[in-house]
């Protein structure tokens, strides 16, 4: 078993539920602009809208919630009513207010693993939202650091490994994004365990898998314990 | 001259200017509501709507854009146009894009006091904003710590300078809300120095002024080195 200093995980469609949500209300949003649009065409300008605003916006609700109004007012040409755009607004708020469902097996894999090494937890977006998610699900007090992080990159892994006062060759990363979890640290030479979520969220797609002896994949976080008894 | 650990500074309306972009903002709403509210109606709709909205929104940019909408089209009963809450929209990302501007004499006071003194930014907002504002203002490598918070209360400064190992009684806190900045540091006995902004915001009023003999209050925070040689 390789030494290992700490296990990292991250937060949004690894430990809980978030992407589902997103993309449930983008179903919404899709028909809502029916009359204006195809839903796939919804689609496509929402995501150019949303990737047009990131370096405004950041990644979260609130700033989801202004690239859709923006994609309802202008697929609409300027027709969409107040009433379908409060309906938009709403649907941001539910959001926000949406209860937090964790990963199956969550606590355990926690529990077990947090007797052996000190967790951190590694999240990006708005550290409002993170935060309400982090007090909802419970599992603040299983790891020695918590992190919000406006961009998942080499740098600021790099700076957060040295803050935390461990050796980046003897941590692991877990997350379900390949581009903002798995890769910055494997270019440290970390370890990256991806475990993809059934839908991921269009800034956090990739094409190929890293190649990396650190590299793994597991189907759920479930297989976790397992695979850090075999490094 | 009292024993000096470190210097913290609040950034918005301390630093560097906001809230006036905030209330020229929100004039500019009110001109958009004419129609449908006379204008100190449209500002305590705001208000109103922001106070319930900060549990969900927390402060910043994004939140106050969201609120706006809200406001327009319930003020409106569901009557405003597209294209007047499209014109809300880009006012929102208008603030985010805006340029920067220090208070006067900030550099020059924060090149001094970093010679005797460590400095830290306490801030709270959204992370993106905030992380945008301070690479704007060109200030960040004046500060040993940079820390943006959803809160600061008591709790909060607190934990922090515990983590910046930093006695409070030691520590000088300087910002312009006496609610987030100057209480809960002279409640941890620490040093509370306030300098008032032209306006403030609604959130940050206050009725009375601490009665603590570690509370100070400046005009500019050019008067600030020489209160520090005083303590």
């Amino acid at each position: 078993m390789a030494e290992i200093d700490a296990i990292a995980f991250d937060a949004d469609d690894t430990l809980w539920h978030t992407e589902s949500l997103f993309q449930a209300t983008q179903k919404r949003l899709e028909e809502i602009l029916d009359q204006y649009a195809p839903h796939d065409e919804v689609a496509a300008h929402l995501h150019e809208t949303e990737t047009k605003n990131i370096g405004l916006f950041g990644y979260g609700i609130k700033g989801f919630t202004l690239s859709m109004i923006e994609t309802a007012i202008e697929l609409s040409r300027r027709k969409v009513s107040a009433t379908d755009i409060h309906e938009i607004v709403m649907m941001g708020k539910s959001m926000l207010d949406s209860p937090l469902v964790l990963m199956e097996g969550v606590e355990d894999v926690l529990e077990q693993l947090g007797r052996d090494f000190p967790l951190c937890l590694i999240t990006k977006g708005d550290m409002l939202d993170q935060q309400n998610k982090i007090d909802k699900s419970g599992l603040a007090t299983k790891f020695r650091q918590i992190e919000v992080v406006s961009e998942k990159d080499t740098a600021t892994y790099r700076m957060l490994f040295e803050n935390f006062g461990i050796a980046p060759e003897r941590t692991v990363m877990v997350g379900n994004s390949i581009p903002s979890d798995v890769a910055p640290v494997l270019e440290l030479n970390g370890y990256g365990v991806h475990i993809p979520y059934h839908v991921t969220a269009s800034f956090e797609k990739h094409d190929d898998d890293p190649q990396h002896p650190n590299f793994f994949r597991l189907e759920r976080i479930s297989q976790l314990p397992d695979l850090i008894k075999d490094l």
